[in-house]
Parts: structure tokens; C-alpha cells; sequence
């Protein structure tokens, strides 16, 4: 080794990769096999390799954990994870609502680097153009939290498997025998809206039921969203027998509508949800829903944002945490 | 005026107070007449005054919010509250969970001292005894939110208008025609619990209606509480045909009693809450509810604390901002 400090060409050179690997690997990076991967952050480590200036100043105990809004039932289990997680290193957690400004513009980028801060956290579905350049002029850390499921090859991401929620919600309705499963999703251009919807589709294939695109309604996420979706549905002439919402607010909406029709939850129409926040223990009956591991998303994004701040690696450029249906009271087999 | 700096002996004579007053406004401390404030203020912001060493260090551009719990409803407008009036002075808001830590305790104090702050703003209804004298060595402003109504005559604080807010939301019921009001309010030895409750016992009062101790049940400010609330009251003899509850959450739990039981609301039952928190949107029927501006408290909070950073004194020693009725759908006249 070329005197106490290994350098990126040297850990290119174990483990017979090019620089650039190295370097894609240290800045979490895509466009590295797993394996490869693996291999140079364990390198990395075992060589104690440390980053040119940038992770050799002292850490000023700060963790910039930036999010979209703050007024959404998303946001506290979200600020909740990333505090008790920053608490447990002993780091300080900023929170900033970017309240409608864009992510990585660069008054706020500069503002940031002026204060300080040992890494940042974004809770975003998507960076625009050239914030990532503008990011990266920050020389710090950057994990972004994407609980709408969008997805950056290029910063280290923590998504929920939104494919696999939307199948188990749908397949606990055919399991209960429904066959009329509507659903009432997210909007078109959202990921994580159209990976539930590809869930729900692979339940109705596994279960032998042909889909209705009748019975599939885009909306916004909220309660609205959810009581316009379930109208529509509830007017066909064969209408569903159970809903499929794609956020626990869109179930409150659907609720309100059954309510409305004097539709009974579950005897006349069961409901599943998506997020498992507050909002379905205030529902009556007491909401059926698919559990996102928000609180965990968080802090497994605070956990790779201080290994970046550590290692200057992280072994994975983009987790996805399980979702789990937890079934409460409102769903029950369709009247025969 | 000596040198350059006018000094707090100088300002208690211009004054004609003692150096002591002076010092208790500079403070923000209590057993100061309001108009004496007012006027010892008014001459600190006039002459300039500054702190001796602690104004006069940089400020870091970081005021800590730290509350008890941030898995509350109440957490969020708080939260919310505090980091958009942050973010309109340029400060950015480190937040902190107390995690059933002591606020005040030493090693906590010593974090915090260390890492700087500007200021510290928390949300707690108690101080452990002592905790004053570690947050003095912080030799930081600190201003408390007090959504649960206790007071300390030693600390800025910003508290809401608990009796009024028990009053509006009887006086509401009283104005329908209700003569048989319950209430479910919180823990007896929590302060807002019992403004709120003497709240509802003037306006009974007023309404001429007298009180039957009866119709009061303690409980938990969670769901589980108004349900256990709601279930004694409707086995009355001569149950109440409407029920205040203490918070939203106990509303719920109303909600879910009276469910059990076949009573419709608000025809069989009024229902009034307290907080006006998301909880009521996803209520069936819509709550009515009392509005605690917890929201407007947490940026008080923050304006109080910059104003003791900047002129090192603030007007107020205490301050309760209004509550207001919000009328929803749980709500109507007695039946006949």
C-alpha cells in the first residue's frame, strides 16, 4: 500500500475491477453487479479505505432529513423512524418540509452547505432534472426515501414492494371468495399506484378471474379519490362486491360512500386498504389493510445515509422493505 | 451611557426598576406586571441591548423542537408548525423525541450544549423538578408548548384556550336543546383536562342546567377511553343524549361504542370532540369538533424563541391562543 492510506486505484486493483467500479460502488452508485458489489465494499472496509476531504472532516452530528410535506398521514411514521434512528447514533435530525419547492434547487442546496450537515435524507417521489448534479455538489451523503415508489438509479433508495402488497390485499379477497374486486388506485403516473394495480392484476390471473377494466378506477390518494372511485364502481350494474383502495385515506372515502348507499361494511362490501396508517384504526369497522413499513423505511434510510457517512459505501443502492396485509374487520366473504 | 453597550443597571434606572425586573424580562421569567414588561422591553429593544457574552456569540441557524412523543396526532401540526415559521427565518429545526427521557436531564443538556443551538423549543406538560436549573446552563432561550395546559411561571409558554374551548363545545350542545350532556374528559390530574371540564360546567350553568357528577367520566385521552367513557354513560338509567369528549381520539372511541350499541349518530347521539386533528376528517359522520391551533402554538413557540435570540427579551411570559368550534356532522338536536 502507497504509505497509511489505500487508495480507489489500489481496491481496484484486489479486487480486478476498473477505478470506476470503485468509485460507482463508493458513491452508491448503479451499474454494478451485486456480487461485485459486495466485494468492493468488503474491501473497502477491510482495507479501512477513507475518502479524499470530504468524510475526513469532522462529522458536525447532523442528519438533514428533508421531505415533500409534512401535512400527510405519511409524514409522521416517516419523521418518527428517522428521529429514533438518529437518536440511537447519536445524531441530530433536521427536518425540512420542502413546502412545494423543488428538491435540490440550489438556493437551498447552498443553504445547506453552508450550515453544514454530515448527510441528507430526501423523502421524494422524484428529484427533478439536474437536482441530482446539484446534490452532488453538497460532497455529503444523499439516501432518498421514496414511499411513492418511484425510482433513481443514481442516489441509494429505500422503496416498500408495492407489487407484493397489492397481491396479497387482492388475493386475501379472492381467497374470501370474491370475484367482483374492484379497485380504486393512485394516479397513472405514479409508480408505486401502478405496481399495486400489476398486484392486483397477478391475484385476479392466480385465482383463473378474467379482469374487468370496468372495474379498475384511477384517483388522487385522498379521501375523494376514494368516494368518487367507489361511486363509479358502485354504479355498474354488477358492481363489486369488495374494493381494493390504494391508500387507507382513499378507504375512509369508500367507506363514506358505502355509508351513503347504506351499503354495510363487510356484510355488503368489503374494503382493503393501503399503508396501514392512523386513519384505519379511527375507521369503523376497523380497516383491513396492507402495512407499509414507513417507521423502517425511515430509519433503514437514516442507517445507509451513516454508513455512507462511515464507510463512504453502502452494500446496496436500493432496498425494498416487505409490506404485510393485516387483516381487521373489514372484509369478509361475499354474500352468497 | 457607558461605552458603547448600555448595561442592565442602566436600563432598570431609565426604568425605575430594580436590576432584578429587568433581569426577569430579559428572561422572559414571571412575577413582572405587564405594563413594567412592556415598558422594560420597549427600552432594551430601544437602547440596543445585548447580552453579554451569550447574544453576542454567532448565531448556528438551528433551534431544537423537542417534544415527549412524535407517534401523537398532536405531533404532527406541532412539527408542522414549528419547522414552516423556522423555515420563513432562514433557522432549520432539529427535532427530537423525548422518548420517555427526562426533559432537563443532564446528559441530554450536555448533547446539546455541545452540538449548539440557538434556541430550544418543547412541547412537554411537565418539567421533571430540576429541570429548569439544567436548562438555564444551556444559557439558551427556551419557550414551551403546552398543548396539554400545564404552566410554569419560569418559562415563555404558548397554551390554548382550554376552558373556553370546553365551554364553546357545550354551550354548542346546550344551544341544541341538550339538557342530558356527558362529558369524557382526560386524566384528572391533567390541567387541560380540567379547564376544559370547568369549561362544560359554566355552561351548564349558563344554561341553566344543573350538573349531575354522573354524567363526568375520567379517562385516557385515546380511543379506549372514550369508549370505556361512552359505554358507563349509555348504561345510565337516563343516559346523556350527547357526549363531549375530550379529545378526538376518545371521539372515535365514542363513535365505536355507540355503533356497538345500534345508536346512530347524531340522531340517536351528539358526539363533540376536542384538537380537531386529522382523526375527525376520517370519522363517519364528519366530527364536530373544538379546534386547538396547535399548528399557530408551534409557530408562536418559534417566534418567541427568535425574538429571545435576537433582542434578548420577549413581550409575553405566557401566551393562549383561541381554540374555535368547528361544527361538523355529529351533531343535531335532540330527538323529541
Amino acid at each position: 500500500m502507497n504509505g497509511d492510506r489505500v487508495t480507489i486505484a489500489e481496491i481496484a486493483e484486489i479486487a480486478g475491477v476498473s477505478v470506476p467500479t470503485v468509485s460507482k460502488v463508493l458513491n452508491g452508485r448503479a451499474g454494478v453487479a451485486p456480487s461485485t458489489r459486495a466485494r468492493v465494499h468488503e474491501l473497502l472496509t477491510e482495507h479501512g479505505y477513507r475518502r479524499r476531504g470530504n468524510t475526513r472532516k469532522a462529522t458536525v452530528g447532523l442528519i438533514d432529513f428533508v421531505i415533500r410535506d409534512l401535512d400527510t398521514v405519511w409524514a409522521m411514521p416517516l419523521v418518527q423512524g428517522a428521529e429514533s434512528e438518529a437518536a440511537k447514533a447519536g445524531v441530530s435530525l433536521v427536518v425540512t418540509s420542502m413546502h412545494g419547492r423543488r428538491v435540490g434547487n440550489s438556493h437551498w442546496i447552498q443553504h445547506l452547505a453552508s450550515r453544514r450537515t454530515d448527510a441528507v435524507v430526501l423523502v421524494v417521489s422524484e428529484l427533478y432534472p439536474g437536482a441530482e448534479e446539484e446534490l452532488s455538489k453538497l460532497n455529503t451523503p444523499v439516501v432518498l426515501v421514496d414511499p411513492v415508489g418511484g425510482s433513481n438509479p443514481f442516489i441509494p433508495s429505500i422503496t416498500a414492494t408495492n407489487f407484493a402488497g397489492g397481491l396479497s390485499a387482492t388475493e386475501h379477497l379472492t381467497a374470501l371468495g370474491h370475484r367482483r374486486i374492484g379497485i380504486v388506485t393512485g394516479p397513472k403516473d405514479v409508480i408505486c399506484a401502478r405496481d399495486r394495480l400489476y398486484g392486483y392484476r397477478e391475484a385476479l390471473a392466480r385465482a383463473g378471474i378474467p379482469e374487468d377494466p370496468d372495474l379498475v378506477r384511477y384517483g388522487n390518494f385522498m379521501p375523494d379519490g376514494g368516494e368518487n372511485g367507489a361511486a363509479s364502481l358502485l354504479d355498474l350494474p354488477d358492481p363489486p362486491t369488495a374494493i381494493f383502495a390504494g391508500t387507507d385515506q382513499q378507504a375512509a372515502g369508500v367507506y363514506r360512500e358505502a355509508r351513503r348507499r347504506g351499503l354495510r361494511i363487510p356484510d355488503d362490501l368489503s374494503v382493503v386498504g393501503f399503508d396501514d396508517v392512523a386513519v384505519g384504526e379511527w375507521l369503523t369497522p376497523a380497516l383491513t389493510t396492507v402495512r407499509q413499513p414507513l417507521e423502517d423505511m425511515a430509519r433503514e434510510a437514516i442507517r445507509t445515509a451513516l454508513t455512507l457517512v462511515h464507510n463512504g459505501s453502502a452494500p446496496d443502492v436500493r432496498r425494498e422493505l416487505s409490506t404485510s396485509l393485516v387483516v381487521r374487520d373489514s372484509t369478509a366473504p361475499p354474500r352468497g
